[in-house]
C-alpha cells in the first residue's frame, strides 16, 4: 500500500510527486481500478475518473472507474491494482458500505493487491474514519473503515498557525478531543508525506516528519523511514 | 435566540464582546442553565461549567450545569434561560439524544425561553449538524438538530486564504460538497457575527457580512441587519 496525505502538492500536478514511487508500486499492473466515490467538490464519477485517467496516462497505466462495473465486488476481486482518490470521507464510506465493497476491499489489499490511497482514500485504510477533516455531508452507517493499518490517519495534517487570529479549533485540539473518547493512535500526515506498507513494515516516506498522537501522551514527531508497525503490537 | 459564531473573539475574554447584547437578552433571568455537553478539548462538564460561571458572573448571572440535574428534561423546562457552549458538535448532538433533551430544548426555545448558542451550540439551532467543522469523534444517532432556524450554519466561517500552499479543501469547497447532496441553505457566520432571532425575524448582527450558500447558486454576501427569515418561506 501507498497511503498518501494528499494527491497533489503545491505547484505540482495530480500525483506527480508520487510518480517514481507509483511506477514501481504498480509495475505489474497495466490497468488501475479507480474508486471515485469521494467526489471532491461534488464532481461526477465520470469526471473524476477522467482526471485520474489523464494522470495515470503519464506513467502508461490505463484506468477504469469502479462505477463503470455492474458488479463492483467482482471488479475489486479482479483488479490488478486499486486507487481510491480523495474528496469527502463520509460520502466515500457511505458508498463503500452501500455497494457492499468495504469487506472485499480490505480482503484483497490484505492479500497483497497493490493499493494507493490519497486523502480520503488514505483515511479509510485506518481503523475508523473519525479523524477525517471532512464535513459530515452524508450519514454513513458506521465510522468503521478498512483497518489495514493499526491506527487512524489525519491527512493534510496542519500545524497550528500561532499568528492567526481565528478562534476555531486547531487540528491538534480536534485530535485531543478524539482522544478524550477513543484510544486509537492517530498519525498526522503532512502534505508530501506518505506511508509505504510492505509486508510487516509501515514506513514513513517523504522529507517531512509526521506527528503521532496517543491518548494521554505528549505528541511526538517521527522521522522519515520510521516503521510504525509497532503501534499494532 | 442569540446565535453566535464564536464565544470569544481574538484578544477578548469569554463572551465579552456579547455582554451588552446578553444583558438585555437575559434581563429577566437571574440564573442561566448551561449545556456543557460539547466539552471543548475534552474538558470535564464541571470544568467547563466553571469557566461559564466565571464569565456570566461579570454580568451578575448565576450558572448551573445541565449535568448537575438528575432530570435534565425538567431542568430545561424549568430554566429561566439556556446557554449551549461550543466544543465538538458530534459529541453535543450524541449527548442531547442520549439524555432525551433534543425535543424539549426545541420546544422551550420555540415557546420563547431565551437561548444563547456559540459555535457548536449555534450549529444545533439549524436543521442539521452537517455543516459543522468538527471531527466525528463520536457517532451520533442522527445528524438532525433543533431546526429552530430554516437553514444550517457554518460557524467560525473562514474565507479561503489565497496565499496558502496547503491543498486541503477550503470551507467553500466543503459547503459545495454538502450542496451536491442537500438542498438546505448554509450561512457562513464569521467570528464576531451573530444572529438575533426575535419573533419572526432572524437578524444578522455584528459589523461583518455573512456568506450565504444555496444549492446551485453563486454564494452571496449579506450585510448586517439583513433579515434571514425569508429562507424559510
Amino acid at each position: 500500500m501507498i497511503i498518501a496525505s494528499t494527491s497533489t502538492i503545491h505547484g505540482g500536478n495530480y500525483l506527480e510527486y508520487l510518480f517514481p514511487t507509483l511506477e514501481s508500486h504498480f509495475q505489474d499492473c497495466t490497468e488501475i481500478l479507480f474508486v471515485p466515490y469521494a467526489r471532491p467538490g461534488g464532481i461526477s464519477h465520470d469526471d473524476y475518473t477522467l482526471t485520474i485517467r489523464l494522470a495515470f496516462a503519464k506513467i502508461n497505466k490505463k484506468v477504469k472507474g469502479l462505477h463503470e462495473f455492474e458488479n463492483p465486488v467482482e471488479a475489486i476481486e479482479n483488479a490488478q491494482g486499486i486507487f481510491t482518490g480523495g474528496g469527502n470521507t463520509f460520502l466515500l464510506v457511505k458508498q463503500l458500505y452501500q455497494n457492499n465493497v468495504m469487506e472485499v476491499l480490505a480482503k484483497v489489499v490484505e492479500n497483497g493487491k497493490p493499493y494507493l490511497g490519497s486523502s480520503a482514500g488514505s483515511n479509510i485504510t485506518g481503523l475508523t474514519m473519525q479523524t477525517t477533516n471532512d464535513m459530515p455531508i452524508i450519514y454513513p452507517p458506521s465510522y468503521k473503515t478498512l483497518g489495514l493499518i493499526p491506527f487512524n490517519l489525519n491527512p493534510h495534517y496542519l500545524d497550528a498557525d500561532l499568528q492567526i487570529k481565528h478562534m476555531g479549533e486547531t487540528r491538534e485540539t480536534r485530535i485531543k478531543e478524539f482522544h478524550a473518547f477513543n484510544t486509537i493512535p492517530v498519525l498526522g500526515l503532512r502534505e508530501g508525506s506518505w506511508l509505504e506498507v510492505v509486508g510487516e513494515k509501515i514506513l514513513l516516506k517523504g522529507n517531512l516528519t509526521a506527528r503521532l498522537f496517543k491518548q494521554n501522551e505528549i505528541p511526538e514527531e517521527l522521522e522519515p523511514e520510521t516503521d510504525l508497525a509497532y503501534l499494532g503490537k
